[in-house]
């Protein structure tokens, strides 16, 4: 990465080798059910408590991804993940059980997506050979952490998203031939435009995923309709309008028609989700179900993935504070 | 780093071109404090919540290794960061204020040496030119959210450890030259002994140090009599003992002479912090105030630093899980 820029070209760009992706009760029953690798009608997944369910799905995917790619755990070199748990214990509990290299982040929304760009770094340089990217949210655990008890049945405004209970996992690899790879990469600035509205995601993060759109093709010398589709994860149907706007005022728009957002796809809007999905499980089960698997079908031959964070904490919220909001991207290319 | 290990041996090892570190009122007490470069007698920092005083002591903090190494924001490539508040909120403001592309990292008391090893290899690799690598933590931030607020005065167990108020940032530059380098650095693998006691964490995160220090020695085919110094950050007294006695029934005793741990040496046993120093800043500002200094001036040639981080949350706690700890691990040299 030059200094300035904000975006790696990978020299040695890693093969997605396996992909996985696991979806709760409602995101089964949404439009992409049919490319999730598993539904689960048991939001604990077995286990006793919300969190604990939603570590068991995250683990369960890493564990599908490794065995679809034909790796072993103990090949298994690093797993870059994280989650919206107060300290990742979704993630931290996962790791204890898949006994892999860890490597904990934090990038709330956008974590799929930074540990994507960190990881597709590390290959492409021969740090690593291989690594995990994952991330999980659940609507259970969200809800109760960052809003109010769910036996509380509280209304949600019309601008409030719909945490997904799911969970993605990218197996990244070093190697040649051909696939699905990740060639470039580009790291988020906090933009906040002083936003203070929690159940705004969407507003708070669209100006942090303009920026970094427009650091990529800057970075890159591409433009927006170099892509097939540009995939933001997740704005919602109100962010995704926001972001639209923002370009069109910046005098650079952005085609609409190659414009989708993962938390505005996950659900039918009759599933009363209100602005759509988010969570960091939402941006990865929909990367690694629908789109990689609609790129390795040949249906789409260059995708730019944005994943977007709003940093805030309800300790934040309370305090008045602005909510931060950051985004990383990645260029999935079929070689 | 070849597979099955868990080291990376930098073939282009940066240059810990500067360090900066800020400790707050009790801190500036201590047994190092003529080592920190700022001692501040407000522990808000002039802002208005403590939480916003910890971003403010971390901003500054980052700012100043920016200034000492000669580096213009707009030229550092990426920030490296983390800390102990839900979903990171230390970081996410003070990479606002900052401007600078941000890795959100969560690996509890281990951040700042998390970031050290992906920094590094990043670097080494040829993909960044440069890295700010940093961590804070903050007595009142931490104690209400992962105790009990502080006006309730709740007594604390002889096992406890106080979260230091502090902060410390490391500059990594890619270039040759002599100075002090970040030569080697181990990813870490959860381990849990089942400790369920959140106010005993040097026993839950001793035997993840233990493990990462075997793995690096492993991996590198060195032995413990090699460094001048084994660093940990933050096992607290009680921890560093359990770490000798791990070693002894191992077979392969540390030579406890070598082995420091940065929150015993933070305060004075007379200062009633019961078991010793802990937080993201402990680590982080012993490293960059004391270890690099005495690095620096030929005191220590060669410091084995191991940063350990208890992966538990209050909810964790709550539904009687066990502390998965963590630990990473880099070695210093002067070259």
């Amino acid at each position: 990465m030059r200094i300035g820029s904000r975006t790696f070209v990978y020299e040695h760009p890693p093969r997605i080798a396996a992909h996985a992706s696991i979806v709760g009760p409602k995101e089964s029953k949404g439009p992409l059910a049919a490319y999730f690798d598993e539904s689960s009608q048991d939001d604990l997944f077995g286990q006793k408590t919300w969190e604990m369910g939603e570590s068991e799905m995250l683990r369960r995917c890493a564990a599908r991804a490794m065995e679809m790619g034909g790796l072993a755990p103990e090949e298994a070199q690093a797993l870059f993940c994280g989650d919206l748990n107060d300290q990742i214990i979704a993630t931290g509990f996962a790791a204890r059980a898949l006994s892999v290299p860890l490597v904990g982040l934090y990038g709330a929304c956008s974590t799929f997506v930074e540990g994507l760009v960190l990881a597709a770094a590390l290959i492409s340089g021969g740090q690593l050979q291989n690594a995990l990217c994952a991330a999980s949210s659940h609507f259970c655990t969200a809800e109760r952490q960052f809003r109010f008890p769910l036996e509380m049945g509280t209304q949600r405004p019309p601008s409030a998203q719909w945490t997904a209970t799911a969970a993605g996992c990218a197996l990244l690899m070093a190697g040649d031939g051909t696939g699905l790879r990740v060639t470039a990469g580009t790291l988020g600035r906090i933009v906040d435009y002083k936003i203070k509205d929690a159940n705004h995601m969407g507003a708070a993060m669209a100006p942090a995923v303009e920026s970094t759109i427009c650091a990529h093709l800057d970075d890159t010398g591409a433009a927006a309709d170099d892509f097939d589709l540009i995939a933001t994860g997740d704005l919602g149907w109100i962010g995704r309008e926001i972001l639209l706007q923002l370009f069109r005022e910046r005098g650079r728009p952005l085609p609409p028609e190659k414009l989708v957002d993962c938390g505005a796809s996950l659900f039918y809007q009759e599933q009363d989700t209100h602005a759509g999905g988010s969570g960091c499980g939402c941006v990865a089960s929909v990367s690694c179900g629908w789109l990689m698997k609609r790129m390795e079908r040949g249906e789409l031959g260059k995708v730019l993935l944005v994943g977007s964070g709003a940093m805030l904490s309800p300790t934040s919220t309370m305090q008045s504070e602005s909510i931060p909001g950051i985004a990383y991207a990645v260029r999935l290319e079929v070689k």
